[in-house]
């Protein structure tokens, strides 16, 4: 793992040693006032044994994006991005070789200043940790439509990846669990007219030949896959629109045929088709169809993060 | 300080033991999924040096109700508010007897399972620690009242005493010190037209001799110091109106010279003047009057918590 401590404002020594349980002091302030942002990321082997990360840059930014939205210190591009290849280079052996097996890293950071006093931490620890990762298959997937819990708030920290963005999630998808769906699809606070993201996937929406996805905006994290999946789905010629996408036009589509697909990305599965939804009384099976646009763009992302085929975008990143 | 860990779906054995660090792995899901609460309170000592927790259950029963929200356990009265008990009566002598000294008491709850999987944890600590507090003074007030950022969205965790929305607060906040201003009253995330809370601070609104408040809902965390400070207002005869305040009737009233007060009510300060506030492009200082609501209800209620006077409404609890 690797630690880099802030203090006194500024990055010490980056260190790299065994994973190992850290001390913490009960009044540590990420355990009161919950500042703590993360990034989900992959190293992934090819078949000459070779390993890359998938734009590592873009976590790293969206890192210092959630970072500054918690009121906390940017990590440079030294610590995340040259600290993330030293570390994966040492344990290059822990990336397997197979279909979907990769290393899957988790930098993060926590306010580590200790005291009650509800303010910024002045102290903060970044860490790097990693799990080997097997190929991500968590059944079939339906989902709930939100009608009354909410995600994120205008001007709250939804785009954020913040720890707090997912305990908050919790309790609902509990609910959603106990009805027999997996996921929720959040819709926007004010109305829940718009669909927004699944918390752990932003959505994509098949109407028709087009596939709609919701902006990113300050509720809706704005996902490293989602834009690659977006740029797949442009270089296939499929025809993209970034928009508001209103919970009755897709019940409409479903009504009449015109709904193809629904899926989610993240880094975790790349895509997760979604089988089924529920809206309020209204429950809608996504039809089987051939030649999907998630199994393309799925397979054509990971032809890239494996390396085996070119990279024209510059996405790869050989450590 | 305190400590019981929940395992295998049940509370174990509370431990009593010196205030020390903890040891926990960087993969403890608090740091990454947020699944942090908290309460506030205090012990305060009389004239004859007995001790008083001021309506611990109600601080048990939020504490409960931001643990079902959050997806994570209820904590049993015996732990928390017997423990509680236990551990002020064992550490009595820490709580100083003066004008606005106290013991700080800080219950709290982590998610402490093992693991970067984003699903509720298994494993739950919850403690208590404290920390001897002086009274509470952190000079004059001034207030912006939000236009654009946000604390809560409806349906979310605002009502929750959850450390994610903390570090949700702390950047916005920062942006309003670099003007000037201490805190930052929030209003609804929906059309901003409404004052909500202040993030440590519920806020009361003094039009002629009435006294407003937002009534507690999703979005607003409903303090025990609020709800006792209404209290406190009835036993006064003043007409108290839990409803919501349109920022335009606050700014109207400060026109016409019927804004006498705002004040905010928390645990910390009991009661916190506001000395101004700006809105927009509009500021305002508050008129400095004689016998006012802030004074005389704090006084009151500090009569109460330090055992100086009946406590009719059987709010002290005697260690």
């Amino acid at each position: 793992m690797l630690e880099c401590n802030w203090r006194d404002g500024k990055w010490e020594t980056t260190h790299i040693k065994p994973y190992g349980p850290i001390q913490v002091e009960p009044s540590c302030k990420v355990f009161h006032y919950g500042q703590a942002i993360f990034e989900g990321m992959k190293a992934y082997k090819d078949e000459a044994g070779d390993v890359f990360l998938f734009r590592p840059e873009d976590n790293w930014k969206r890192f210092n994006e959630s970072a500054k939205r918690l009121a906390m210190p940017e990590v440079p591009y030294e610590v995340f991005v040259e600290g993330l290849k030293t570390l994966v280079n040492l344990d290059k052996e822990w990336v397997k070789y197979g279909e979907g097996l990769s290393l899957y890293l988790r930098p993060f950071m926590i306010a580590s200043e200790n005291g009650v006093a509800a303010a910024p931490s002045t102290e903060y620890k970044f860490m790097i940790v990693m799990s080997p990762a097997f190929a991500y298959y968590r059944g079939e997937v339906r989902v709930i439509i939100a009608n009354q819990f909410s995600r994120a708030a205008d001007g709250g920290v939804g785009y954020a990846k913040a720890a707090g963005n997912y305990a908050a999630s919790f309790y609902p998808n509990n609910l959603a669990m106990e009805e027999g769906y997996q996921q929720i699809i959040w819709t926007d606070a004010a109305s829940h007219e718009y669909i927004e993201e699944a918390g752990t996937m932003n959505i994509f929406v098949r109407i028709g030949d087009k596939l709609l996805t919701a902006p990113s905006n300050d509720r809706i994290l704005n996902g490293v896959t989602r834009r690659s999946v977006i740029q797949m789905a442009k270089d296939h010629g499929i025809e993209v629109e970034e928009r508001r996408i209103r919970v009755s036009e897709i019940k409409e589509a479903a009504q009449n045929g015109e709904l193809k697909e629904i899926f989610g990305s993240g880094t975790a599965a790349v895509i997760v088709p979604i089988k089924g939804f529920k809206h309020e009384d209204f429950k809608y099976e996504l039809p089987v169809i051939e030649n999907d646009y998630a199994t393309n763009i799925k397979a054509a992302l990971m032809d890239i993060q494996y390396n085996r085929t070119e990279d024209k975008h510059g996405w790869r990143v050989k450590i």
